[in-house]
């Protein structure tokens, strides 16, 4: 029904203006981007950011906006252990969207795009009555090397997650309550692709995931795909004083957006595991182990009380010790 | 800000449910797909059909969309002259979508996609005001084999198109008229990407594109593109008489949506093309010749004077004769 109009063209152009020109044998332009072929195998994903489902323009700048798209798909490369290669952004505008707006966005996403060397080889515009920003992005494996999934784990391999829990959540809170700074809501609004942290894990894990719903919830994806249960040791879950405070250990394992990375690494490549983290800096922690199942039954350990987040049918406590 | 809930997997399974397993290392389900290192050059495209911009819930099915949604991306591989191999589907769904309407979308969807061999291997779902559609499709060119790009034309190039103009847009203007059903609203709601006759003219064309914002503005792109110029008979346009008798030629011309291959042609290879579609049984009609320039300066012949469409500054015309 739609019909491009000159404005469009021009709207185009502004946005790609921000990125390097892609060094593919067709770029942006032309119906399809033309890429040579790739020598080792290629990890595919798509993710939308929404208005107001993942992010409100009153909390979030048309910078952080592009940073977000791009990162909640980084993330997912990173899950794999893929080095990023390229990515089509397909943009649905409002009438109104501000050609400066447009431009930030541009800007943040094409940031992240130059740390993590992904080339922007073409995308797509569409007006619509609100913002979404629709990437498909994907990465290549080394020849030769499997791709790191999240059904891969097995009773016995030990389970670590990068980074911190819950401040994406803690921050969403804040923001609620009409904070619009503070380190959580710097987490909620540019989460960080453990892109380094997949690629020297794909040496180690038997699986991984990235965390966008929560460690309860994604814990449960991995061991029904791996068909193992889990021990978590919740005592070890790295949570900050701050998100501990205001949402206590249950919200730190319900929060979503954390873009962390969950690993599963077989018992006898723990240490030389967790020897690269240190000399690669990445900031790791032991959390629990998977068990022999029932496949996706999750039992904590760490001794206090917890009441673990409703929804989630697949998580139930066992009780205390063990 | 959002987070996956049971009743959110329960709608990716249904809408997975539609579709063959895809036979790749790793399909729907994890971070990425996994797909295995392509032979050839990788074709890229992504476009999206949004909710009151390239379509109504009124006057589409719910099958109609997912067509459509498939169909847009088909085209621009065809008019690459690739093989469509895989795509992936980010749905952006409002809260009270049905699941018999999301049910029949994936199987407008996956009815196109097995007609072309193209595998779904993994989407996204998120919610949204309105329904839209964003699809990234991949094709494959042949090892060796150069893609088809707007850019390759050359003064003499004859010029081609497929099917019937102005169609889709008759069909729009029946359905904003009140009428349900007709050939022209089939062709508004059914797209018919060219992937064959792409494939074909492969090994003749020195450029092409699909007609997606009507012959005038995308002649434009082609030429520009290419460095020329271009004349057009209008005489020779195929336009039926049905599209003849409302739009006009002009709206013919302007009329968006036609998802046919416009193709140049050096002048010596038009009689191998020719039989090689007559051969396949494909419907082409020769309409013009690419011109020395200055590029993008398109001139009208066939007699009788015409209003061009507005709007499209790029196309001039110089009166009847020559």
């Amino acid at each position: 029904m739609s019909q491009k109009r000159a404005g469009e063209f021009a709207l185009i152009d502004l946005f790609l203006s921000q990125f390097p020109r892609a060094r593919v044998p067709v770029g942006p332009g032309d119906d399809c981007a033309v890429l040579a072929p790739s020598r080792g195998a290629q990890c595919i994903t798509t993710d939308a950011v929404v208005e107001d489902v993942h992010f409100k323009r009153a909390w979030f700048s048309p910078e952080d906006i592009g940073h977000k798209a791009l990162a909640v798909n980084l993330s997912d490369l990173a899950a794999m252990g893929a080095l990023p290669r390229w990515f089509v952004c397909a943009l649905a505008l409002p009438r109104d969207f501000p050609r400066r707006a447009l431009l930030g966005l541009a800007r943040g996403m094409s940031a992240l795009a130059r740390e993590h060397g992904i080339a922007l080889v073409g995308g797509n515009f569409s007006s619509a009555r609100e913002l979404s920003v629709t990437l498909t992005a994907a990465g290549e494996l080394p020849p030769g090397s499997p791709p790191l999934t999240r059904a891969g784990g097995r009773p016995g391999d030990v389970l670590y997650v990068s980074g911190t829990l819950g401040d994406a959540r803690l921050g969403l809170a804040q923001l609620q309550a009409g904070r619009r700074r503070s380190p959580a809501i710097l987490r909620q609004k540019r989460p960080v692709p453990r892109i380094a942290l997949g690629r020297l894990a794909s040496r180690f894990a038997s699986a991984a995931l990235d965390l966008s719903d929560g460690l309860a919830q994604d814990l449960g994806h991995l061991c029904r795909a791996s068909g193992t249960g889990a021990e978590l040791d919740v005592e070890r879950l790295p949570v900050s004083r701050a998100v501990r405070a205001s949402l206590g250990l249950e919200g730190a394992l319900a929060g979503g957006e954390d873009y962390e990375l969950l690993l599963a690494v077989p018992p006898g490549r723990t240490s030389a595991f967790e020897r690269a983290c240190l000399r690669a800096e990445e900031s790791i922690t032991r959390i629990g182990r998977l068990t022999p199942g029932p496949a996706g039954h999750m039992r904590v350990t760490g001794g206090r009380a917890l009441r673990l987040p409703a929804g989630f049918d697949h998580f139930q406590q066992d009780g205390g010790a063990d």
